[in-house]
Formats: C-alpha cells, structure tokens, sequence
C-alpha cells in the first residue's frame, strides 16, 4: 500500500478521535502504510493552524472546500458539527475523495440519501464512523452468533442510557430544539442501530414509543421554553425473520455514563454485553454441565482480534479512543480493495431510515415497515 | 393478638412456602402470636396425612371443602393450582375465612372479578401472595421514591426472564396451552406489576407485543405440536401521570433464573434493583459531590426494616422464602386491624386487568387503556 | 425416625437462629421426624417464659442446669455468650445429652480440649455451629475441589471482613478487652478456618501479623481506654502438603457486611466465592475453548443439593438462616448414624489450634507448627 | 516548549507502547509540543527500519549505540529486554540524555544503584515507565486518600494476578531460571508497589512467603527441569507509619488476566480498585446516610483529569495504551521543568530495595527492614 493523504475537517470530540487514529494507525498495525496528514480544516484559519501543529497535519485552512479540492487529499475525514455532514461528503465524493464521515450520518432521511446516491455515483468508499461495531468483543459477539454458539436468536435488547440531558435545570440548548431531530432516535440511537446491523440484522418492523421527561427548560432570559425533542425513545421491533426485539434509549438517564446493553437470547444459550465494560463479554451455554452453568465474564485478550495489536497481555483493556484506531485501518483496508468491517453510506442509509421508521410509529401509535420508510 | 387457626390448601412449591411461613412467623417476629396449624388439605388423604405431620397441622384432609367448613379455621392460605384459585377463594370468603391467595389470583379477569366480588361481600381480609414487594429492598427502594430521593420519576424499566420454557427440545405441555393463558404474561408477568403498584402505580395505558420463540414442541407421540402461548412479552406503557415505562418479560431467556431487574430514572437520580441478588440496592444520587458520583451498592441490613428481625448483622442475607415469612407477618398485622403492606384483591384484581388490556393491545396493535378493561 | 427432645439455651442472635432452624427443618426436609421444643432456658424465668411463648417450646427455665437435667431433653443448642459454652456443653454431654454448640466453640483452647474431651468419653453427637459450611454454593466448592474440576490446588486466599468495629468513635467496650480473645482471630477468623476445613483442610504452618487501627477509645466518663485486642489479623500459611495460602481477617473495614471471599487456584482454573452473594459461585476453567474462557457466575439452584429443598426455581436465594436448617438436618442425621456433613467438637478443637498458633506467631514473629500447638 | 527529539530503543510489547504514546502525546494534550521522532534501534538493522517506518522515526540503527550518541536525541526509550536496562540507561544519561526506562528498572539491586546514581550524577530526568499510576482512576483514588475521604488509613490490601505462568504444561524457560530473577516477586510486584508509593508510601517492614506451584516443568529434550523461581509471593507489611497491608501476587492464577485489586479501609470508609476495570473506582463512605451507604462504582470522567483530554463524554474507558500517553506527557512536563507526576530513577531504586527486603524475608522467615536493604 503506498500512503494515502488525508484531509481532517473538524478538530471537536470525533475530529481529535480522527486525528489520534490517523496517527496511530501505522504504528498499531504493521500492515498498512503510515497515511500522510496533508490537510486540517476548522471553523478559522487559526483554529485549524494551532490544531494542526499538535495533529501533525502538514496544512491548515479556514475553509473546508479548500480541503476538498486539495489534490493532496486523497481521504477526507468529516467531523463537523452534523447538519454539515451531507454537503461536505457529497462535495468530497464529486471531487474524487473518499469520504469517512462521523456519525450520525446526517439529519434528514432526505440528506441521507443524498449521501448514498453521491457515494453511489463516485464510486469512491464512503463509510459512517459507527466505531463501537469494531470493538473485539462486539466483533466476538458477532462471530458467536454466526457460530450458532447460543444456537437460534430468539429474542434480543438493547438499552442506551446516558445522562448528558438528565439535568432538569440545565438551560434550553439546540439539542432540545425541533430542528436537531427527534431526540435520542438520531444521534443517540444509531449507535445501537449500528450493532444490531453487524449482530441481528436490522429491525423489519417497529412500534415506538417517545417520551418527554422535563416538559420545559429554562432560558437565558429568566423564562421557560418548550422542549420539542424526545430525550427517552422505547421501541418494539421485529427482525426480517420475525424475531422480537427491543430498543430502548434515554440520554436523560442519571447515572448511565456510555452504557449500551445488549442481551442476545437463542435456543442454546445467551450473550450479554455493555458498553461501560467494553472489554467484557459475557456468554452463558446449555451446553456446560448444569452444576457448572452460568454467565461466564469474557476477558477481551490474543483470542479475540485485533485486540492483540494493541496490547499483547489480555484483560489489559482498550479504549474508546482504539476503536477508532481499528476502524481507520478497516477504512485503510477498503480503499485498498481488501475485505474490511465497516457501515458504508447504504448501511448508514438504512439506520437512518429505521429511524424515520421510529418516529413515524410513534406518531401513529402503530407498526411501520422500515423498507417501505427506506424505499427503492 | 390470640392464635389464629390456620388452613392449608395444597403442599407444593407454593404450598410448603406457606407452611413454612406460618411455623416461621412467631419465631421471627416477637410481636404477633404464635398461629395454631390446624388443618391442610390436599389431594388425597393419604397425601395430606403425610405432609400435616412435616408441616405440623393437626388435621388433615383429602378435601378441601371440609377445610373450608372447619369452625377452627380462621386464616386459609390457597396454594393449590391455579385454575382452583377462584373457586377456593370464594367458598373461604363465604365461610367467613380470612384468605392468602398465591398469585396468580386467577385465570382468567371474570374469576378475579368474582374474588374480589366475594371479599368484598365478605368484609374479611383477602390477599394475594406476591411476595416480592416484602423484600427489604424492595420497601426502601418505594420508601426511597416516596421520599423524592431521585426526584420526579422520569422514566421506569421493568425485566423479568428466567429459562424454564427456554429449552427447545422440553416437550409439549400445559404451560403450552392456550388454556393455561397468554403465556409470560399472566403467571409470570404478574410478578412485575406487583412490584410496579408499590413502586410507581400500574400502568394506565399499554402497547405489547408477544412473541414466540419456538412454534411447536414434540410431543410424547413423536409428533409436534403447536405451542400456543407466548413466553415473551415486551410492553411500552404510560402511567397515570404520563411517565413512560416498559415492562419486558420472558421464560424462554437461557441463563436468567429469577431475574426482575427494576431501573428507576429520575430527576435527580435513579435507582436499580436486581432480584438475583435481592439483598441488594443501586442507587445513584445526583447530589453526591461530581467526582464521587456511582451507582451505590447498598447491602441490606439493620437499616431497611424488617431486615434485622431475621439476622442482626447487615449484609448476611435474607432468602426467598423469609419473603413469605414478611408477608404472612402483615397478613395476620392486617387481619388484626393494624397498618400492613400488601395487595389484597381489590390491588390483585387490578393486576389481572392490566395483563388483559396487554393482551388486547397485542392483538390490536396499539395503545389500550387499563382502566377501560377493569370497568367498573 | 423418632421426635427428639430439643431443649434451647439462649435466645439472641443465634438462639433465635437455632430455634427458627429447629421449627422449619421437618416441613423443609421431609425426611427427618419433626422434634419436640421441649425446654428453653434464658437468664431469667421471665424472659425465658416470653422466648418459649414465641418459639413454640413447651417449657421454660431461667437456670439452664435444669434443661441439662430433664429427661424430655435428648439433644441441647448451645448459644448463650461464649463464655459459657465450655461449661454448658460439658455439663449436657455429661448428662448424656447430644449438644449443637454455637462458634466460636470456647474461648481459650483449654476449655476447647475440655470439650473435645467431654465429648470423647460420652459418645454423644457434638457439633459446633459452622452453618456457612452449609451453603450449596460451599458444598459445590468442596465438590469440585474433590472432583479435580482446577486440577491439583496451587494457592488459596481467604479474606473475612466485617466493619462492626471500624467506627473509632465507638465506645469502648467487651469486645475491645484482651479477656474477650485475641480480636479478628478467634470470634471471627473461625468462619474461614471452618471453610478451609472443607475445602482444603485447615493450615498446617502459620506467619502472623495482627494489628490494632485504633489505639485506644473513648469511655463512658470522657476518658479514653487502651484497646487491647486486634481488629485486624493478616496470615500467610501452608497447608500440609506445602500449598500456600493467605487468611485475612480485618472487623474494622467499612464497608464490608459479611464478607467472606475464598479464592481458589488449581493448576487448572480456580474457583471464587463471595458470602455477600451467597447463592453465587465463580468457576473459571481452562478447558472451556480460548475465545470463551472466563469466570462463570453460577447461580445456584436445583444442581446444587439441598437448595431444591427449599425452593424448586433457581437463582431464587437462600438466606442465612437457611443454612442452620440445613445444619440442623445434618445434627439430626448425625444422631441417627446417618451420613452428615458438619464440624464436630475434634475439628473444632483443630480450629482452635490453629488461631492459638496465629497469635503465637504473631508474638513470635516467625512460623509456628500448627500440630504442635494443637498437641496429643 | 520546543520539539525534544525522541530515540527508542527496542520495538517489542512496551517499544510499540512508546512509539504509540510518542505519536498521541500532542494530538492528545494541547499543552505539549509535537516531539520529533528522531531515531530507533533494534537488535538488527533491518529490524530496526522496518519498525522505523510504521513507528514514524525518522533514522534507524541496528546499534543502540549510536541513537545514544545521536546529537538529534534528547531523550531515549528504554524498552529493550529488562537485562539490558542498567547498561542502556547508565550510556544515555551519561551521553547527556533524559531517559524513560520501562519497568522493571533493573534485574539486581546493585544494577538499580549504578541506574540511581548515574542519574544523580546526570542531572538529566531519569523516569521509570510505572503507567499504571497514571490511570485518572488512581489518581482520583490518590487525591481522595490526601483530603482524607476514607479518614486516617488502617489497612490496605494489594493483589497482583495473572495466568501467564499458570499452565503446568508449559516449557520451562527463562521465566523459570533463578538468572531471571525470584519470580513474581520483581518483574510483577513492582507495579503494586509503584502503586503504593503514590498512594500510601511503600512499605517500611515486610514478612514474605514464595510459593513454587509447579516444581518442574518439561523440557524439549523430553525430561523435565526443576523450576528455580516462584510465581506466588504473599507479602505482609507495615508503613512507615505502623499500618498494616498485605501484597499478594501470583503469576500463575488462572482467570486473572490483568487483576491488581486494591482495598484501602480507613476510619471513615474504604475505597477498591481492580485494575481490570480500570475505569472504575469503588467508594465507600460512613458519612452517607445509613440506609444508603454501600460501595459506590464511579465510572471515571470529566471529573477525573486527564480523563477528558481523551474522551469528552464520561464512561466510555480510557484504555492501557492510553496510560502511556498521560506518562509521556508527565515525562515532556518534568524535562520541561513543570510539576508532573512519575517515579524517577530514586523512586524506582527504592522499590527495588523492597522486592530485595521481601526476598530476603522470605529466605530468613522473618521480618526485614527495607531501609536497611536499601542502605544510604
């Protein structure tokens, strides 16, 4: 592989998280060249000089179109804030660039698809940063399902919780507001939507329930303004072959810090995992002895790739920030036409489209077909 | 207090736990008195004979009627199956006996009608056996609520799965039947919603869906056989007061044994209780100082009464059955006109109720008001 | 089998502990004949006459010498202060009574010898009431021990940790005397050395540090008093056949309930048990395949003998008070010449050798021989 | 602060953790300059080149000799075999070079003396590679203990676990020759006493039992060869100041992957941390409620620096490669002439003198005094 040259737009939470994983890319994995940092572009031609130097990128611009056409750029990284993220890829996709975009994909079905389709018609990878898939036990939680290890999936759910809207006198901010989405369905939910897609599939059919703990928050000016989101979203599905499931998710949970709980039921067995451990898995199989039976706690170690890469001693733990790092060397590999783990812009597609699902059911109290919501 | 008389109908699972429970009750607690065992009945003579001697009750009988009209019973605990409930229960109440009810109250919501009907009639004490909400925990966890601990409820999970139908190959049998129920929801469910009415109050409105993990079993022929119930159901609901829950049940999950895991969100916290380690307690409290904020493991003991009526040191644990112990203690405090936690069949049939609108509203596929299927 | 006399001496903690076990163990195990509570006994007539009242015995003493000489008596538990248990159980074994003494057996070794003897010339069953070597979780320990399920043992830790004297504004009191023993050792450490004694046989030689966290504490009249016992004693050990292990017993560490966790590592896997969740265990293997190696949670239940009898549903809890039934059910085999599980006056007696030579080397500072303590 | 130029000697498990952290340590702290990866070496040259290239170093040499005579290095990774360190160190500090000098120090207390006092000599900064006490969790937990969270420390106990060494069937190997050392006693307990040192001081009188598992192992011959170290060490200890501890390690404990528990009991509560969740914290405080106190889990945050600097939102886990960078950054921050947190070379030599203490206690059973096996 000969290096690539990667353009970074955005410097926030995700943008840092790119930029460590461009760095550490080549010194995790032996097999990918090490890229060239060519380009970083931020709000102003400051911000992106003084994050460039500690990113180790060779320019800096104020503006990200400059980035786009920049012919040393073979990559780019969108991390900015996400309604832009359907005009920056589609931008970097018609210039010939490949495209990794941060999650959620975007914040219209609509834009989303125009994601797709520009994808569609570079023929450029264009992949959605949904890292927590490449995590080593959720990559072993996969490969036990397919193995039959609990035998038929009978039953599935997951729960997303976090705190960050749990405070009831925090100020009215945008993320209450109508025009950043449903609320913990989109930027919140597409997180377990991603691991369903790579564990179950994703659901065929929904029920939704959306709920709104604080009804009004307080504002600058000493008064109060309606909440028009949804903090909590509880939702029944059906998987393509009929399988119930359940997701839930509530960013207003006290005391939930980065929990995804996932509880896989099958014929033969179960499968539990949560994300606040990320290093564990726990797996129970009929098949021990009765005496002996129960939920083992799964160390992540050398048996469960690419965790080795990073740490030889197993139970020494990864991080958030390594899961990065293995997606942006699955990028690496797809760009180089090699089989690689990741949700491209037609999977991203489809998250997005169960999630317009969702909404939908919930305003009809009823059961939506999420490929009639996707479409052709 | 002066001795009551008590009756025993049925010695199985249920039925021991009673007999226990009485011979346990004085010992414990120093503060009622001692009940006289004084007739147990079950199917047979014979069976009854043997079992009054372990059990200690002075008679016995292979019929329960002449239990039902013996002038030395006062208090008449029915534990034998539950299709006999309703008809048990009424003849008691009619002869003027104080009645222990295990739960499920009945089979269906026309017989738990006709209970609560008959106590009604009776002005005797009718209670229903549910157990769990005497736990320790389970009394701090309402008292904790109650007490605005975490603040507003904003949002209320309730799970419960254990694996005795979870094994594919098991054969055909009642619990199968359509005649024995909906499934998970009525035997099993129940025990959620008794918890839920301590806790939050019931459900005022529900969306459900049943499933059904395996869709025939083999039977004794060698053939298969349709199941007809459904070991899974998953509810949205809403509570009178509009917080939204879920309530998510089901016997077909390999691994779990007793599992009622109960999340409680709140304003300012939340609180997690796991019956699998029932002398435990989670809470997170938002006014713990930021950097010491956690979910608190609180081991039961003096502090959570009655805790310290069975072991003086905190920590040691109470079982299962010491729940019955608890529970036949506010029976006979109840009996005496003194204040007492319980569900009588006013509360019981209530339950009964909110598994039907579930029911309904899995039928129908959408939202069903509780209080419309309870009537007057 | 025949009803045996019980007669009862004591009714605190542990009384009411010996007598809920003697009402509950024929309607738990039917296979032993329910006895008669013929006599209880308390310092004074008063207080004896409410206890007997309350526990169902039949008759009432305030001198406990007239329950050792009544004839109705066959068989005497023993739990008034420890003091006294030398004395009393002397004094019953002599009056051919079989006796069930509470731990510890005595307060110094003499009078554990004195017992022992006792016991030796009357040929009456004589246990001590080590009820944690009871539980199915313990007895599904010592099982795999004994079934090679880790392979050949290679270390063992036992930690016992209690916080009942970690508050140092605590007045000074009984237990802070060297008259009540050495501290953490004897009243405390017992429990341990009782689980040792089943699972890996008890020390063979000792190295012992034990340690006072508070030197003195506070009197009733302002003052301060010297605390001469100590809270906390730290053990290395070998077993006889040269496995190394480690005993720590610290009754002044916040925090902790009723801790009591046994690590156990084998050349093939290891085994670890907490008390605080006593119907768990820990089992890793290493001959589960790589990728699925890890501690399992075995809840224990129907495999586990004799949960069953108590509750037919896993994962559905014993309590602490459960485990003297069970005791008490092997006291009654005992007597009858069946086969029995439980700690006689000789391994009792053992027990105490061994704390004599903890706290001799801690004097010492170095090993000391446990046999040699222990003598002929 | 100017760019420092970086040499590393060694690629292997802790050569590609340094390389790692080299590269994060700018795009992670926005406080340090981007340091210059100047030179590499390996055993070979072309080993030492291909590593070069994916590490992002920009010469490479075959000869640790010549990066340590590299004007363009200012500061030299040490990561080659633990051997090598003394002779590694001692050149590059006296060619006038800061060095960062992976764990354990040296092989021989005589090694960490000439180590200690070249970097007295040097004047150049002198660190030894403990990352563990980097963790936010254990700095939260050294900060709590200095505001006196738990009160006055009474007892504190440290457990070291893994399984590398636990396979019987193994090859006998360099792990098993007395060249390499007393076992788990040096290369494995200096990381609990690094701990100790930041957390409570390191241990002034220790009383030390090894344990040798596996007597032999096989050879490739066919035979078998007698081990020569001991892969258990059971430490008891007193502080400086007359607390009592316990250290407890074991190479050879199966099912433990990365398990360093610590327990600290104070008068006012008692914290716990096992390092196989390093994300966590357990707290317990008396000045809690009584009915709600219990271990609180604090998942590490915003509110634990330098958590954020990786990861905005709380819970999502740092990893152990993440470590590294914060002691990079301390190492940048200390040649820089800032307060920063690390053990250097006098540090390091100290712990060296307590593994020699415990050794030698356990060679005469008896207590051994550290500062005399330390000397001046």
């Amino acid at each position: 592989m000969t290096a690539l040259g990667v353009g970074l737009i955005g410097t926030g939470f995700m943008g840092k998280c790119h930029a460590l994983a461009w760095n550490a890319v080549a010194p995790t994995f032996g097999d990918v060249a090490r890229p060239r940092l060519a380009h970083l572009a931020d709000a102003t031609e400051g911000l992106a000089a003084a994050q460039a130097g500690a990113f180790g990128f060779a320019r800096a611009s104020g503006d990200w179109r400059a980035l786009a056409a920049d012919p040393d750029v073979d990559v780019v990284s969108v991390t900015a804030p996400n309604p832009f993220h359907a005009e920056m890829a589609v931008a970097a996709l018609e210039a010939g660039k490949h495209v990794w975009c941060e999650k959620p994909m975007a914040t219209s079905l609509a834009d989303a698809r125009r994601m797709r389709d520009a994808a569609r018609a570079s023929g450029r990878v264009a992949m959605v940063g949904y890292n927590y898939i490449q995590n080593p036990a959720i990559r072993h939680f996969a490969g036990l399902l397919r193995a039959g290890a609990i035998g038929r999936l009978t039953h599935v759910r997951v729960e997303m919780d976090e705190d960050f809207m749990a405070d009831p006198a925090a100020p009215w901010g945008h993320k209450d507001s109508a025009e950043s989405g449903h609320g913990a369905l989109d930027d919140f939910a597409v997180h377990p939507l991603s691991l369903l897609t790579v564990l179950t599939g994703l659901p065929a059919r929904v029920l939704c329930d959306q709920a709104r703990p604080y009804a009004d928050r307080p504002t600058a000016d000493g008064g109060r303004r309606a909440v028009e989101t949804y903090e909590i979203a509880s939702v029944l599905f059906r998987l393509e072959d009929g399988v119930s499931g359940v997701l839930l998710a509530n960013r207003a949970a006290w005391g939930r810090k980065g929990r995804i709980q996932i509880q896989a039921f099958g014929s033969d067995g179960a499968i539990v995992y949560d994300q606040e451990r990320l290093n564990e898995l726990q797996l129970f199989s009929r098949s021990d002895p009765a005496p002996e039976q129960g939920f083992r706690t799964i160390l992540t170690g050398g048996a469960h790739p690419p965790y080795r890469t990073f740490v030889p001693a197993p139970g020494h733990s990864l991080g958030f920030n390594d899961l990065k790092v293995i997606e942006c060397r699955e990028l690496l590999r797809r760009i180089a036409g090699e089989p690689a783990l990741g949700l491209d812009f037609e999977a991203g597609y489809r998250i997005e489209a169960a999630v317009e699902a969702m909404a939908r059911s919930h305003r009809d109290g009823s059961w939506v077909d999420v490929a009639a919501v996707a479409g052709a």
